[in-house]
This record gives C-alpha cells, sequence and structure tokens, in this order.
C-alpha cells in the first residue's frame, strides 16, 4: 500500500475528538444545532475572535458552506467576484450558479485577490441593469494553492470591499494552516475584524467533519438559521459538530495539529528545495507544489500517491503534495529520503 | 433534569458505532464516498435489498437527501405529489421549493397516500400547460405521525405510479423503525421492488450522522454524483458515513435497534391504552400520539419531556412521544408509573 | 363561426392603440423602456395614483409581473400567501416556485383574502426556522372568479400586513374592470395608498400586450431593473408598451372599456338572472359564472363559446362568460335571446 | 436631434406589420399561440427551413428565448459554453445563472466558437463530479461583433457538438442579417440541419416584438410549452407574435430589410475603408465597428449617435454603427459625407 500525500482528509480524526464524542455519548441534548456544545464551542469561537457580536453555525462540509452564504446573502441580480482558482469558481460543480448566482471570476498569480482585481471585475460590468451587480468578495485562505494572505493584504482588501458595498467573505477549509504558517502575521481576530463571514474549517483539520460559519456582519446573521434548514445544511444532531469543535478549541490543539501539518510540508519543501526544483507557488503551508520532471514523478509515485496538479511543459509538471495532523513524521522521512535519491 | 421523550436523535450513536469509528480511524482512504468502508457498506445494502441494479449513496441527512433527488430526478415543469403531513410540506423550510419544484400536498387520513389520492392531484392540474406536470410521489415510512405502509398498499401505490409515469420516493428517515413493527408485512426487498428510490435512515436508527440514498430506477441514477456535490451533500470525508452503515448492517443492529425503539413505545402505548386516552393516530413504531387532558398533560411535563403536537379541543390535546435505540428502559418504566397515576 | 365568451384577450387592441403605435412609428427613441413614451405613460400613472413617490415598470405579460415581483421582494426563505384560486397558485406552472418560493395557499369563500385568512396561515407556521417566514401577500382584483375588494376591505388587509411585516402585492390583471365596477368604492389612489405594488393590467383592457407595475414601496425599487432584466422582462423595444399606456390613460380610456365589458356582463347576467339560475360568485365585473343544467350549457354551446368552469353535481355546472372591451353589443343581443330561450 | 446609428430597435416596425396588425385586429381567436396566425408562421418557416420535424415557439424577446432554452434543455449540473462576448455570457444580467446553469465561457478571436475552442473548455474540467458537464453551445449569427459563420464552420461545430453529446444552440437575433450578408453561404435550410435549436429574431428586423424560436431535436420538443410558461414567456395574446412573423415571412419582407441594413452599413463601411481607419472585426452584417481617433469621434458624435464600444490605445476607440430596416439612406448620406470630411 502506497503512502498517501493525496490529501489532508485521507484519515479519520484526532484521538481527542474520538475521546471527546466517546464521552458526551449519552447525555440528552436538543437537536438542530441547540444543544450544549455548539453553544460551549461557539463561545469559545467567539472568545478566540474576540468578536462578541459575530455569530457561529455549524455546518457539514466547505461546499455546503459557501453555497448557503451565497444563497443567504445575495439577491438574485448580485454576483460573487472569486479568483480563477477558487474553490466556489470551478470544483464545486456550479454549487453557487445553482442557488442562482453568477461568479465573476479573475486571473491571479498566485490565487490571491487584490482591490486592483476587484477594481477590474467591476469595471468591466458598467452597463446597469444588462450586467450583473458584484456584491460578494470570495477569498480561500490559504487559497487553493497553499499560499496565504498577509494581514496588510487582508486589510486593503477589506477597506476597498467597504468602499464599494461588497461583501467580503473566506473561506478558510485550512484557515488553521494558514494562520499557524511560519510567515503569517493574521490571527483569528484579525480575520473576524476584516472579514462580513468566514469559515473555520474542521475536515481537514483533526475534525471527523465539520466547519463553523462565523458571520461578523450583524445585519448578515438575520434569519441565517432558516437557509441552512432550506439548504439540508442543519444537522439534527448538530451536537456531533459542536462536540468536535469544542474539543478541538478549548485549548490550543486545532493551531497544534495545523503547525504540525504546516511543518512536515515544510521538511519536504526543503527536501525539494535541495533538489534545485521550481514551484508552481510559493508555500508555507500544508499544499506544496513542486515543479518536477515527469519520469521523477512516475518515480516517486511508485511508493507515495499525490496528484499531479498542472503539465508545465512537455517533460515537467507540477504536482501537489500534502500533508495533515495525521502525517506520520516517518513517512515524511521515507518521502525525503525518496526525494534526495531521485 | 427531565427525561426526554422529545425525539430519536437526542443522543449520540450506538456505541458500536463508536468503535467502529475508532478502529477505522487510521486507515488512509480516498475521499467523497470512494473510500472501501462505502463501498462495503453500498454492498451490504445491496445484498439486503437483494437488487443489484440499485445504486446507493450516502448523505448527511434527511433534508438534504430529499432536495438532492428532487432536483436530481425532476425537470423544471414537473412536481411531487405530498400528503399535507409529508416532511418535505411544510418542515423543511421550503427546501423542495428552493430547488424549483413546487409541492403539490393533499390531506389524508392517517399520513399515508393511496392511489385515490393520487388521482384527485392529478385531476386538478388538467390545463397543460398552464398547470403544472406531476411527476414524483413522496412519502414517508413510517410516516410523520408513526403509521406504516402495509405490503400490498406499498404495491398498489407502485402500480398505480408505473401506470401514470410517476417516480415514487420513500423518505425513511425512519425506515427500519417501520419495517420491525410488529404489525410490518413490508421489508427491504420490497421496498426496492416498489419504489424508484428511497433512503434508509441511519440519523434516528443508531447512527451518529447519515441517511443512506438507495436509487432502484437504473435511467435516475445516471450522474446522480453531479447532484450530490452540487447541494453540498458530498462529504469529503465520506468515510464518516460509510464506516457507520457497514457497522449497523454488517449484522442486523440496524432492526435489532429499531425493534428495541419500538417495543419501549409499545410499553408506553399500552399505559395509555390502560388510562382509556384515544389516539390522533394508530402507530406501532416508536412514535405515539395520545390525545390527554391539557391538565394531565402538564402534570407529566414535569418530569417528562415530550412535544404538544396539535390542540383537539379545549382542554385536549394530541402530544408526541418518542422512544429510539437509546431509551433506557428504566426510564420507559418511570414514565408508564407515572402514567398509570394519572 | 361561433361567437366568443371565452376570455378577454381573444382580439387585438383597441383602435386608438394601433394609431397611437401608427403614428409614434418612426420616432427614433432608446430602448429599454428609456424611451419618451415610457417616460409620458409613467408619469400619466403617478398623477392618476397621486403617488409621486411610486416608480411604473412595464412589462409583457402578467405571469412574467408576478414572478419578477416575487423574485425581487422575496429573500430566499419567505413565502407568498395567496388564496387557492389564486392565478400564482396553480394557474403560472410553478413560476413562483421556478424563482424558489413556496405559495402558501389558503381556501377562501369569494376569491378574496382577509386579515383572518393571513393569521391562520402564519399561525400554521410557527416553527422557526423548520418552516418558511411568510413575506408577501398575494391579491387578485378583480379576483380570478370576479369578486373584488371594497376600499375597507383593502384597508384592513394593508392595516395587517403593516403590523405583521408583510407586503401586500396586488395583481391587477383586470384592476380596470375592478375599479370600474358598479359597486366598486375604490380607485387607482387607493390602490396605491394600501399596497406595497401593485400591476394595472393592459392586455385585458385594449392593449395588445402590456402591464406596468407600480411599485410605491421604495426601498422595493431599489435595483428592480435588474431583475426585470434577467427574468427576460425588459423588452429592447420597450416604447411598444409605453406608447400603449400613453393612448390608453391619457384621457379615461382605459376605464371607459373596462366600464364598457362590465356593462355587457352585467346585461347578460340579468338574463341569467331572469331564468332564475344560481351563481358560482356574485360578481360585478366582466366575468360571470352562472350555474345552468348541463343540457342548456350544451344547447347555448352550439352558437356561442365559453369555458365550463367547475361541474357543481351531476346535472349543472358553473360556467364562465367573459366580456370585453371588443364585445359587440348585437352579439351580446344574441346571446341574451338565446338565454331567455333556454 | 441627432441620426441615431445607436442599434437596430430604436423605430417601431415595417409598415406592413402595422397594416397586418389593423386588418386582423377584430378576428377572434384562441389564447396562447393556438391563434391561426401562429399556426400559418409556424408553418411558413417550417417551409423555409425544410424541416417538417422541427417546432416553433414564439415569444418576446432575446434573453428570454435564451433562458428558456437553457432552463427547459439542461438537467441542473449541466453547463453551456458560450465565447466571452456571447451575450448570454455577460448582457443578459445572470439570466442563464439565475436558471441555476453556469455559462462556460472562452476567449474568442472574432466572437465565433470553433471545435477547438469546445474542447479546451471540455478539457479543462476533467474532474467529475467536482466540475459542471458541459451540455449545450452557444453561438450568436451575426455574432455580437457583426461576424457570421460561414456554412463549413457551423457544420463542423455541429460534427463536433454531436460527436461529444453537445446540444447546439444559435442565438439569431440578428440571423435575418447574417444570411443576408454578401459573404454568406448560409441558409435558413442548413440552420435548421445543422443546430439542435436556433430562435429566428423579430424584434431586430422589422418586427415590433418577437422572436421564433425552432427547436429541431424532437427530443428538446417535449413539454417545451410548460417552460414557456413557468418563465412568462407565453403571451395570452400570441397572436401578437404570430400576425408579424407571417407578415415579415409570407414573401421575402423578413430577408429584403436585412439585406437593405447590411447595405447600408456596407456603404458606411466604404466611406471609413476610405479614411484608411483599422477595425474591430471584420463585417459584413449590419454592425460596423471601425477604430477612429477619439478626436475624430467627437466631431462624428456632434450630429450622429453611436456607441463607443471599447478604447484600443490612448488615442482611439473602436465604435459600433448599427443600421436596420428603418435606416433612411439620406441618413446615411450625411453621415457618409461627415466621414469623408473627417
Amino acid at each position: 500500500m502506497k503512502i498517501s500525500f493525496k490529501n489532508d482528509y485521507s484519515e479519520g480524526c484526532h484521538p481527542r475528538v474520538l475521546e471527546a464524542l466517546t464521552k458526551s455519548n449519552f447525555d440528552q441534548q436538543d437537536g438542530y444545532g441547540l444543544d450544549d456544545f455548539c453553544k460551549n464551542a461557539s463561545n469559545i469561537i467567539l472568545q478566540k475572535t474576540r468578536s462578541p457580536k459575530s455569530k457561529v453555525y455549524f455546518v457539514s462540509g466547505g461546499t455546503q458552506a459557501n453555497l448557503v452564504v451565497a444563497s443567504a446573502f445575495l439577491r438574485p441580480h448580485e454576483s460573487v467576484i472569486s479568483a480563477k482558482t477558487g474553490h466556489i469558481f470551478d470544483n464545486e460543480t456550479g454549487a453557487i450558479e445553482a442557488t442562482g448566482h453568477k461568479v465573476n471570476s479573475i486571473e491571479t498569480l498566485n490565487g490571491k485577490l487584490t482591490p486592483d482585481h476587484l477594481q477590474e471585475v467591476i469595471d468591466a460590468h458598467p452597463i446597469k441593469p444588462h450586467q450583473l451587480k458584484q456584491k460578494m468578495v470570495y477569498i480561500s485562505n490559504s487559497t487553493e494553492i497553499g499560499t496565504i494572505y498577509a494581514k496588510k493584504e487582508l486589510q486593503d482588501l477589506w477597506d476597498f470591499c467597504k468602499s464599494k458595498d461588497l461583501y467580503l467573505y473566506m473561506d478558510g477549509a485550512r484557515l488553521g494552516q494558514a494562520l499557524s504558517a511560519e510567515n503569517s502575521d493574521l490571527n483569528l481576530e484579525d480575520v473576524a475584524k476584516y472579514t462580513d463571514a468566514f469559515y473555520l474549517g474542521g475536515t481537514k483539520n483533526g475534525a471527523l467533519i465539520g466547519e463553523a460559519i462565523v458571520i461578523n456582519n450583524t445585519k448578515l446573521q438575520e434569519d441565517f438559521e432558516y437557509h441552512l434548514k432550506q439548504k439540508g445544511a442543519m444537522l439534527s444532531k448538530g451536537r456531533l459538530l459542536g462536540i468536535q469543535f469544542q474539543e478541538l478549541l478549548k485549548d490550543d490543539l486545532y493551531f497544534e495539529l495545523a503547525e504540525y501539518a504546516n511543518r512536515q510540508a515544510m521538511k519536504i519543501k526543503d527536501a525539494f528545495e535541495e533538489t534545485g526544483c521550481d514551484w508552481w507557488a510559493e508555500t508555507f503551508t500544508n499544499q506544496i507544489f513542486p515543479i518536477l520532471e515527469n519520469k521523477k514523478i512516475e518515480e516517486l509515485r511508485q511508493k507515495f500517491d499525490f496528484y499531479t496538479w498542472r503539465s508545465v511543459d512537455e517533460n515537467h509538471s507540477a504536482v501537489r503534495i500534502i500533508t495533515s495532523w495525521a502525517t506520520k513524521e516517518e513517512h515524511v522521512k521515507n518521502f525525503i529520503k525518496k526525494i534526495k535519491k531521485l
């Protein structure tokens, strides 16, 4: 059996999460997120974000989070701006469009949007009412290619959005990894301060399942539960999500797991660096994208599993290597050994 | 703390499910339902239904199952027929309408649809193309008021549906309880034979979360995965669902849990019967609806928790008492003692 | 060829409308409703409604008006309340549901909604967020069965709606006929005062095509043009609609045509009254619904065309007789002669 | 008052259309497109296309035609491929997305799609079911920048579409002008043969309003009327559309008007050619796009009206000049005189 660096959701969950589920298993609780665990988990998040006016809603997955947010926040004539690499643009089977909204996309260098990008999209839509009104900006942090937003970059986006009456929404499937990156100067408090809403990803960072949507803009909180229920995103056993987030966040387990994942990736990155390879993107999180000769890729693939990301030229491709909280150090060592032998 | 008979999702899951999750936790598996556990669980279901041509898709909740099915099966001008008591009609925040489809409803005596009901709805929509085309029939088994379909009743519905080119879809949130009822003559094989699709409920019968959609009509299987992904119903850690269903179904645990739940309800039913009360519906599953004097309801509620279902007259209301696999026999005994004292 | 009393859109348009089209044919004008004719027609309407803050939008048909309004006014979790006889409920092929919104319906005596009806619908939806939030009330005037709202009835509805934060929207496909009925005490000014929006029907009262949506609630005017365009309701030659409404409304032609239509219907009504027949609904507008023996219906149908509305008992049915601005007095005379001979 | 070359819908309709409306005005006819005029017009179209299996549906505008077609033809997980210049991509306020479907776009040289473009889009969506399934190809003829498809180009697209199980749909808002262009080798028969559906534009070629959707693929005809009604596209006085198309098509008036429009544009094109200007696109239809110095544009604009299309460099822009059946030869002469003086 090959060792997999294909994704960060190959295993179950951190053992402490299973223990917490077991311990709480027979507590009788109300359904639909009204249980004590969800309340506690929500309080912990609001303490960490220092954003008491925010509200937290737990859902089972990222696509679900994104589509409920778009459907709830936007009127029918309003669109979302996303980088072309944004997960909602081409990797969620048209989930946003299925709620009636277009995603206006724009090419970026590194998966990150800047105010200039937003201005360019807006400028391309001057003809009211024949063209859509841009109303929400979708960013991911870390991005789909592993890059992260610096504090200043997020502030600039936020200021621009506010000046243009746009909502700023952050997809945080890998937010833990982003905030724990060695070059990150951003924390949860900043994220709550400089977005209208974001979600804190559990599935890819220690949970069995679950994402915590945090809505900071109080106007957008109104009636949000209805949208969760309508889109099938409200679990009758909401406790399943509350228990997990409570356990991951009650101390710093969540961030420790993310740091661990990043660290393993950085070790592999160093090993590739030594071979003198190029990179598809410069990343400091748990996703790295070395550009390798195709025949070396095949060699690596004999014992290790990972995705080929893009073909770069006839003989080279970028591959994606992902680590997680569950990646074994021993596997990383073996992989590095193999890399050095290439 | 009161003992709760409010619903059948107050606790976590059957201990064997937690054990199975723990045991499998570090197996590396593919995402999105392509893992071995989902494959095994799927095979087990297809063996039990004796329906090798059917396909199984795991999702996290019932509203989600219903809305994905409606969206995938219907063209924009096609509607669903449901009993007025049907969960999709008034308890899922317009989830079906949000996918663009109307639910045509009809009053029933006991929550169950008959061919006469269907004919009545069709007859009320003769004006093509100004009225919708009915295309799918939604039934629940057990129903929202605890009643169940006999084999003959399901066959008759099926024959009618096929004669009118209608799809027959069964919401099986409590299908285990329905099939395990003492007066049931229906089994999983029949359900697969006499429906185009149904779902087998996990959340309310021992799982932490999860429902298994089974599509028997091969035409309707086509591209179904796209719809799951588009509606946010495809978990990246699909393994979570596969592991649970595998554990519940590999022997007869699933049906044992349902039988247990039914048995507890029947004991409570007997106790109420002795007091000479009337019933909102005649049920043999884990939901019972005695009609009680309001002051007796208040008395019961001092130590026990349950929902008041409907007001019957000035002094009487129907209440809903629900038991589950997790209901403690001791709690049932205490409740019965209290009932007898009323 | 039979004489038709089947509907009020069997002919083209009033000759003055054709003349106006001919006269203006070569004026070069801007597209999309920005032409002078639309501006003038809009001004005339706002003068007649004495509602300078209102805005007018011209569209080509009633279903289109209704669906654009629902889509623009409502958020995804909000529903519309309608009488079961309401046109949107069962005669527009699910147009409202296709925009994602449920229509909550209620049985009425005469096609008209009262505050009690609204309260009953709201009371049936107490479970937030599992049931939809009612947000808009749809009424038609005259109704689908020819009845009309008295001023007091509309005021009461309006007061109730405002107390419950509901929008009140009037479908005015036959608003001219309603306001011109001999027993009406309502005028256009009242309609603008006591609704959030309504539309003034052209197609059924002298125009070739066209309805004028009037939005009185300034908040609901915001961005409404986008919705028109998105739903295909914005004509590039918007002038076609402006010219017609300008011509019909610049003097009182519009109301004269409606009065004429009503008068013809009342003459026929009197003739039926003399035969001692019962009525499906008591109406004073251009739609009447006598209940006749089936064999007499067949006799009438030899030379005249009309719809059988509903079967009343084995031997009797209600039929619908409609007149319009184009109904010839001679045809009415012949019809009356025939009725008297029955 | 300036002379307008802004668009081809500035005037009403060809006088013969008004005469036909006047002549038929008092014929009593059935509603909703079941009138004799629609039947006749439909027959004429099917004769001209030599496609007796095709069916014709009349609607009031192009955006409406496009959105009804997309909604009726596609299942929720299927997308449309369009050139970036395609009208549906960015000029119809997200009408297609509002029906739930994404438009996958691609950059083209001249507004025209080729099999290579389609292959490129398909190749960019390999990940089933996380990416949408491309199912319909949208082309316009003439395109939004005035170019046209040669017969061979259309055949190649058709062959490719059939090999990939894609529907080919042609937006024919200016199909008359395309087929009448001096360099066109395509006729209506070819269009019916090499598309699954197309529409024949009336609004921009002599009608007051109206487009004729022609569906050649019999499978796609099924239940299409329901979709028309649901989207508000079925006029109760459908006769208005039938009468116009009957008049325009009963002899060759429709194509004569298109030829006339093209001829006026070609005269203006020649005049610009003489000044030695560059072109945004090489066109032989009624839209031309000369690239001019900005100061010359301002000079022209003193007496003539037209749109600036795109900025080309600091000192130059492309402008769009449109002619129509209603363009006066005298105005063209004056314009040419002015051009020559620049």
